[in-house]
């Protein structure tokens, strides 16, 4: 009998040599197969197939829908995971609302009635039911109906809740796992307050966790400001966004937080008795992310073998291979579990299947994307050592037993903090700052992100995006005051804003 | 100045002197008010103010629908974590399927399509838009066509996935809150097998569970079985329930789980290759429980001072209320923020709210459902002491601070305890088991959970449905062979069932 074991360490993400152990592996090893298209030529498919072939997700039956797989879904819980410990120190409260909102709702603020119109999805009316009602596009307009009711003091402020739900909006033309889809999962809180002041601080300390949440957990270096009026909530009196720029140098949207102002409370009756006895409408914001930020750490960190996560998002963050041959096959599983059970507090597992062969598994935990992998052959139990392979890097480090943990722990930490540096530096040197619009058209073209003074006006903003595609994706804050020229009209202008092409 | 301090002990929940301290709380104070019927007397008025009072739930603007408030919503997740850890031990992974189903899904079963007909909520029909979709009313279809897809070899199996989702059933003619609504939310539990042993013993497993959540985090004991053909799930070879019996002697449904057996794998495709290298159609359970949980335990441990609820899943296992005159105001309120410190574990906090006098607290709190009550006034601050009280019972106890902890850990463990005994003994004494026809109609009519030799037919079922309302709730296993006669119809039995009216 012969055993092979053969690693091909050059170009392990399209393996299509496989090898059979013990005749076992040959019907599944034909079936798997890496990312067939590098990031760098083929973006978009290189997206998808990173997205399929890692079972983060896949496409529904109905079109512009989608199924969040297990890998996937893990992603979302570590963030829903994270993001509750921090409102619930915020003092916001889970709650859930109905699905479906009556047609008379969407009606009462006029600007979000129309902006939601052509996204909605209607029920079939059955007899005997009177109003038409729709799936919920976002949910102001029932949440603040029943905040009318339940709210009836200051006593009862500041209110804050926040509800993790599916949302509907109808008109998606091309499906983009997890981007673009009709149907998609989010968070969306909603607070009540005395003073307008309360609402903007509280309304910007949102989006601040926001950023700390794209920063820290996933990685992601992001900028942020307000929206222009053109790119504002549909009702809300302003918009503050968190952006963040993808590799492909269209921006992303990674949370949007509104200052709704008094608008909804005027249309929705909310008033309080305030504390000098007198009714007031009150003031709200609301905030919200969705599962697009599995999209963004996909296309941020994963390579052309597959998908990388940032560690602190891994379920798994890393996986003990063993090696095996007959001889000592028992020592090294038994040595190999060991080690993995060494690693719990990483949640690391031991790949022992017995149909696989290790280079397969290698190549597999690659395409899904396991921060670390400890290969451990009859060598390595010879050694009293294990090997580390960084997901990032690809770094080989020989690590001895006793100090296995602190290092897993270690590389682990450096992964999550390469990561961002990487997408850190990305984001600097793919930003042009400009004041003429033959640099401006020139920056847009080579896919980058433009700074540049902005008249903030909607016909020129519509005017840019005309000739290059480019909106405004933010108003950066506290900009030091100057007296400026708008860079496409020319007209006088006092911030500079961030312009690209966006997701 | 006069302070008034009074605490009404006799009847705190229907209060309606209410004390004006420092002139600040008329206003508020004057809109509180308590359960206003008693339990024994209007069960269905009762249950519904205390939902409503307790802050749990509200009814929406849409017939049919609820909204879970922060209160409620909290009881949800508890139930969320305890079951996220038991799934997770038995390898099971969240995932998220798309809301909407195309209308040829539901047409691939066709007695799962029949039974789920009259409940579906269609989509109206967009432009260009080809097939009728319906929104899920539980996810069977969309999911196993997906798996068809996704499970090729033996070596995928068993596969077993889970989702928490909102599912939407229309056929819903009265609203009652938690118990009958057009929306609820649920778990659905998918697993697929090799073989229908392993399938069947797994469907057990997943209800035992339920039976350990229900008894051991909801303090609520069942009863569990095999359902009749009646009550099968639609398109499912076995249904195993568990059931609960309220205080007005309707069974309530506590969690099923389905042996769907090789039905809807031949529906939709789903086939792998065996270990002898031959394609067979694979084994299918699901199963699932839903927010009724929640009305489930309002119903069995509240009273008529409103919610009580299991120390395990109130999210506040204690509240302080400190009791504050103008002397010695600072050094109260100081050491009643020490206490509760020392009680974090418990997730206690301080109501230092200057609005309210203490009694109104203690109504409040005792009306929205917190195990246990620190009361902590100048005297105790003398005496370096606390006064407990029990929701569950009132039992008023004396702690020093030094094993005040301890003592609080004691007392919610105790609640616990107490709460599953009351619920059993009412249990066990309002089952009754019987032979004879007059019996079985007398008991039905006592409000009694009835135990009967049945001979399962559907027809003797109908009849027994017709002439009492009472129908099967389940049929216990591992019976012991005997020879019976049908309560009924008197033709052979060889099992006993129990009956009830049901929710």
């Amino acid at each position: 009998m012969i055993f092979l074991f053969l690693v091909f360490e050059t170009n392990p993400f399209n393996f299509s040599l496989k090898l059979c152990l013990r005749g076992l592996v040959a019907e599944k090893e034909a079936s798997v197969e890496g990312i067939t298209v590098k990031k760098e030529v083929d973006f978009s498919e290189w997206y998808n197939q990173v997205v399929l072939k890692a079972e983060l997700a896949d496409y529904a039956p109905v079109r512009g829908f989608m199924t969040i797989r297990p890998r996937g879904y893990a992603i979302w819980q570590a963030i829903q995971d994270y993001f509750n410990q921090v409102i619930k120190s915020k003092g916001v409260r889970n709650v859930y609302f109905p699905l479906l909102i009556p047609e008379s709702f969407f009606k009462k603020e006029s600007e979000h009635a129309e902006g939601f119109a052509p996204e909605l999805a209607w029920i079939e009316r059955k007899e005997g039911d009177e109003e038409r009602v729709a799936i919920r596009p976002t949910s102001e307009t029932i949440m603040y109906d029943a905040f009318a009711k339940w709210i009836r003091s200051w006593r009862d402020l500041p209110f804050r809740i926040n509800q993790w739900c599916n949302i509907l909006r109808w008109e998606v033309k091309q499906t983009k796992l997890f981007l673009r889809t009709r149907e998609f999962l989010w968070q969306e809180g909603h607070c009540v307050y005395e003073t307008e002041g309360e609402c903007v601080k509280e309304a910007l300390m949102f989006l601040g966790e926001y950023k700390r949440l794209a920063e820290e957990l996933l990685a992601i270096p992001v900028f942020d400001g307000e929206k222009t009026e053109l790119e504002r909530f549909a009702g809300g009196k302003a918009t503050f966004t968190l952006e963040a720029l993808m590799p492909d140098g269209k921006a992303l949207q990674m949370g949007t937080s509104h200052n709704l102002g008094q608008n909804f409370a005027k249309s929705f009756g909310l008033k309080f008795l305030s504390r000098n006895e007198k009714e007031q409408f009150a003031w709200q914001n609301s905030w919200g992310f969705s599962t697009r930020l599995i999209g963004a750490v996909v296309m941020v960190h994963s390579d052309n073998k597959g998908l990388v996560l940032p560690p602190r998002i891994a379920e798994h963050k890393a996986v003990v291979v063993p090696i095996i041959f007959e001889k000592n096959r028992e020592k090294v599983l038994r040595k190999a579990k060991e080690l993995a059970t060494q690693l719990k507090e990483v949640n690391a597992f031991v790949d022992d299947r017995d149909a696989y062969s290790a280079g397969w598994k290698f190549n597999e935990w690659e395409l899904k994307g396991i921060p670390l992998r400890v290969e451990f052959g009859p060598k390595d139990l010879e050694k009293k050592q294990a090997v580390l392979v960084r997901r990032d890097t690809g770094k080989k480090t020989i690590v001895k037993w006793s100090s296995l943990k602190k290092e897993v722990k270690k590389q682990l930490e450096e992964m999550q903090e390469n990561l961002f540096k990487k997408a850190e530096k990305f984001l600097k040197e793919s930003t042009v700052e400009v004041s003429r619009w033959n640099e401006f058209k020139r920056a847009v073209s080579e896919k980058k992100l433009v700074f540049a003074p902005f008249c903030e006006k909607t016909g020129c903003e519509e005017e840019i995006k005309r000739e290059t595609t480019a909106t405004s994706r933010c108003i950066p804050f506290n900009q030091k005051e100057a007296k400026l020229e708008c860079v496409k009209c020319g007209s006088a202008a006092s911030r500079k804003s961030y312009f690209a092409k966006s997701y």
